[in-house]
């Protein structure tokens, strides 16, 4: 049953209907070779570390590497994989005879090939040959006498419609064809980008017989309005990660009675470059992920997190990130019992300021966030579950325990309670420093949001690991223009906007280390705040005065408003739920602080003003 | 006239009708600043020191940079640019009257702007605006109220349909507005890209006059079946570049009179990362080859290359490439007089072996390529003509003259002409070595292609060049698997198919250095040729046995063709043409070599075996 642990958090997907079939834990789970980089026996090695249960073997990794059939099949059964699909074989049917005899032949040698790998499935996908005809009864009949072959040699045929298929591109298609064909070797295959690009409604597939059901691929994309067959073979993303609701596919094909594996395959021009190793722990992530919405699973509920206990910059010298802690207002509070780590508050607002790691070369980074988590032990059972790496625990004896993971960018997110009686505080490290009243005069109110820079090969990971793993919301992709490209940035945020986080990706591999991060802080009075830094010495970054001119005509702003503005440094911006004031510090290392007022209910993080301060960062760095 | 100098040529695009207006060579020409990467000051140096006439500012590059706009007026003037344009100013037209005065005020502070800045055109795009109205006679007359009041500021409006305009999204649709409020200050804007993006006919802009053109921007796309707004935002690109007959946009604006600037506007994700100062270039180069083939300009018509005359291996340690050389059956012939380069032949395939140049570090490069040229002196004026870098001579006293260029990869380009009557040879510096007759029997006949890595960011604009410069014929775009990423093919081919060059580009900006280079030889017996090279003792490309297993599977072949292919460690394509048989050399540095069979009139290149090389090549350098 799904029920009542799930009942507080709402899932990603909503198949968990009354109807859902019973759970079972660990369906089994496989993946194309050809969904990874690398040559096949890296391939082989990093899908079997990931964890997964078997592989399809795409043809092409098979032609182009050195290990014969005999080998990759021991080698698989080294690792623990079985060959779940052999694949593809294309432009099988509803041919002409002399043509289909020559496809028969082709099958053939592909029969043996999986003989000798040890196979005994093998994919046909529907024919993209200008030569087939739009006959589905000569269909039927070809493969009928396919499957005939392949069932001597102990092969089953799985029958998938490509999107982009000649006569045959929807997955109730190709299905009519094989129930057609009737013969026991032969049955479908059901892939999700194929159905759900074509946006065909997938209830048809509660009409086809499980057992008939022989294989089911799984693929994500994002929603690109684009010709299909180059969005496959470009744009494919694992189950989450992009815009098509995979689970309703797993649920249908759960509900047909299908009990095969779950089998990822995706072609994307990133993951091609990027790590194996990692990509497939990813992939892993994303059908755990999947099998929790699609209701097949029920792993450890979220504990959402309300707000943020902490950001932790990490600096071994500390000296100009203090000026600038002083400068906001903040007070030096606590030092830890064990650490060198200084603790800095203002309001609601705590910052760890964390000498004993970073680099002096780069300056301070933020290496760290603490979630404010009702059930800290809960969260990261979830997170374990659902494998993100757990941070080991450096604490020294009588520290509270911390429960803490890292992200795909590094960044440690920790699990806190803090101040609560129910639960030991991580405040509880800290020996309290005397602050006189007149330093704590500043505005700051709390940590707005926080601005994390995310591994080029793994950004739509990284999303789906904020979603999946702390149960944050996702919200729209953004493109924003810095002077050298283009940058992504994606917003996940807890409920209430406790928590929110702006994941961004540079332009291109390579480029991740000139991009900074940033804290924003919550203000009721930006303009105030703005004022009182300055006062206090420190810089905050010069907007151009074309900003004001220009806001001036987009805008009717109180005339007294504008002035404020545009003397303090202030960009504004608003939608039709409230306003959102911000200015910025100058950087430090690669980390610099905002200053956010938000009014009405702005959910915004200041997209539009994005290429102003981007402008406005490189011409002060260039030119301070 | 463009008449007889071009008749020997085959233009780019046929727009040099009999009816083409009268030449005008160098119309003014102009760029967007959002075009280049950087900020505002550095694009505005780049645009200059390319040599374009003007620039359109682009709102944001004003908004993002610390000069105000009399600032970037005295820059401009500095620089000899002039401001031809500010732009964008958005959803003007068709609203209701409050709406309608809210935008004339809007308008003000732009033409407030366009003051300080001393500009006097405005742009200004159809409405995408949610409120505007499918009203023609609304839009008109507001439209001729806003020329009114830019009239009084002296400003005039181009009003231009964006390709995705709420209810003006077509040139001719935008014009009849524009008469319909027949105001002075109120011209039009063509844009290249929302015309043809729409495929619109490009006839019905004979029938607006000249003068009501006030603006023509240019910009190209790769022919993509793509949501059009985000085709252009990331995939417009510089005219000849794509896929857009871009010339016949042009050729109809001066046949309807049209006479100011040509004006490039390129919104392209990689342009954005890529170095202004040569983009800049580029990009005038492609307006140079654009009003070329619009028949509007007459540049020196290029002499096209019939052949290779040479290729050329910079290396300081020669050793290894000597043995491949010599295993390949080629014969050390001539000694330079006054460099250390020694020329290899064997038939009419001649190859340099520099010791002067080059790196240790990474072995044998590929430094230079002769193409054998009717005209040499004539090939050099065109590459001048359109901004290809000339290569410093450095011949000593007594040596033939060369003309050369760099191509956009740095390959050196030589116009040559070997071993004729009227003309110096190159040939003429090698003091010829004795050979005595058995180290000439290879099966090696000529140099069949050469395959070049080009710059990630300008793997465009270096087809462009090879088309425009040289006069090649550009072929189809392919997509190759490395095991580490998709990388990019491009063949460029002169008449006859006397010289091939595949131009490859690295699937992301870093990854160049690991690709490799290679040249390849013809021979009509490439099976003998394999087995001569692996006789004399040199590594040939170890191929998987699966792909001849799969190769069986798809091809009828005479079983014994199979097995020597086999055995050989020949690779196999076909297509209706004709077949292409093929083998590699174990690289030597980032260089290999390639022997190549091509039967009947097969035009090809192997794409379809190159998955298979760059397996079997990543396998034999991690485990030879």
């Amino acid at each position: 049953m799904v029920s009542a642990q799930l009942a507080a958090y709402e899932p990603v997907s909503a198949h968990d209907a009354p109807d859902a079939p019973e759970v079972r834990l660990g369906a089994r789970k496989s993946i194309a070779t050809v969904s990874l980089s690398g040559p096949l026996s890296e391939k082989l090695t990093a899908i079997a570390a990931a964890g997964f249960d078997g592989v399809e073997i795409f043809e092409n990794d098979l032609l182009g590497t050195p290990l014969s059939p005999e080998e990759i099949r021991a080698r698989c059964a080294d690792l623990g994989l079985a060959i779940d699909l052999y694949q593809p074989m294309r432009d099988v049917e509803a041919v002409p005879e002399d043509v289909f005899v020559r496809n028969l032949r082709r099958a053939e040698r592909k029969f043996d090939v999986m003989r000798r790998l040890g196979a005994d499935l093998l994919l046909v996908c529907s024919s993209v040959d200008p030569r087939a005809l739009d006959d589905d009864a000569l269909a039927a009949e070809q493969l009928r006498r396919l499957a005939e072959r392949a069932h001597e040699h102990g092969i089953r045929i799985a029958y998938e419609a490509l999107a982009w298929g000649r006569h045959v591109d929807t997955y109730d298609h190709a299905w009519r064809i094989v129930e057609q064909a009737d013969h026991q070797a032969l049955g479908t295959c059901l892939d999700s980008f194929h159905i759900l690009s074509r946006g065909s409604d997938v209830s048809g597939i509660a009409g086809i017989p499980g057992e008939k059901i022989f294989f089911l691929q799984l693929a994500d994309a994002p929603k690109l309005a684009m010709d299909v067959l180059q969005w496959s073979r470009h744009h494919r993303c694992f189950p989450g990660q992009g815009g098509l609701d995979v689970a309703s596919v797993v649920s249908a094909a759960a509900r047909a009675g299908y009990d095969g594996p779950l089998s990822l395959e995706v072609f994307n021009d990133v993951f091609r470059q990027a790590d194996a190793a990692q990509t497939a722990v990813d992939a892993l992530r994303s059908l755990l992920v999947l099998e929790e919405s699609a209701g097949l699973s029920a792993p450890p509920v979220p504990s959402l997190p309300t707000g943020f206990a902490f950001a932790e910059l990490a600096t071994p010298d500390t000296e100009p990130v203090r000026a600038v802690l002083d400068a906001l207002g903040f007070a030096r509070t606590g030092r830890h019992t064990s650490k060198p780590v200084e603790l800095w508050e203002q309001g609601a607002a705590r910052l760890l300021l964390n000498s004993g790691a970073g680099s002096r070369r780069y300056g301070p980074t933020l290496a760290a966030v603490g979630l404010e988590t009702p059930d800290p032990a809960q969260a990261a059972r979830r997170a374990e579950a659902l494998l993100a790496p757990v941070v080991p625990r450096r604490r020294a004896l009588g520290d509270a325990p911390l429960d803490a993971v890292a992200a795909p960018d590094g960044t440690e997110l920790f699990f806190c309670r803090t101040d609560r009686p129910d639960h030991p505080s991580w405040t509880g490290d800290f020996e309290p420093l005397p602050v006189s009243p007149q330093e704590r005069p500043g505005h700051v109110r709390r940590i707005d949001h926080v601005a994390l820079t995310q591994p080029w090969h793994q950004f739509d990971e990284a999303v789906l690991f904020h979603r999946g793993v702390l149960g944050l919301t996702v919200h729209e992709s953004l493109d924003l223009a810095d002077p050298y490209g283009l940058f992504r940035s994606r917003a996940v945020a807890g409920p209430g906007g406790g928590v929110r986080l702006a994941l961004n990706v540079a332009p291109g591999p390579g480029a991740d280390d000139q991009m900074l991060q940033h804290i924003a802080l919550a203000t009721d009075d930006v303009i105030a705040a703005a004022r009182a830094v300055r006062a206090r010495g420190a810089a905050l970054l010069p907007i151009p005065a074309n900003y004001y001119d220009d806001l001036a005509a987009r805008h009717d702003l109180d005339p007294r408003l504008l002035e404020d503005l545009r003397e303090s440094g202030v960009l504004y911006d608003r939608d039709e739920h409230g306003e959102f004031l911000h200015c910025y510090t100058a950087a430090v290392g690669r980390v610099f602080f905002e200053l956010v007022q938000r009014t009405g209910d702005h959910q915004g993080y200041g997209a539009r003003n994005a290429g102003i301060r981007l402008a406005a960062q490189y011409a002060h760095q260039h030119h301070p």
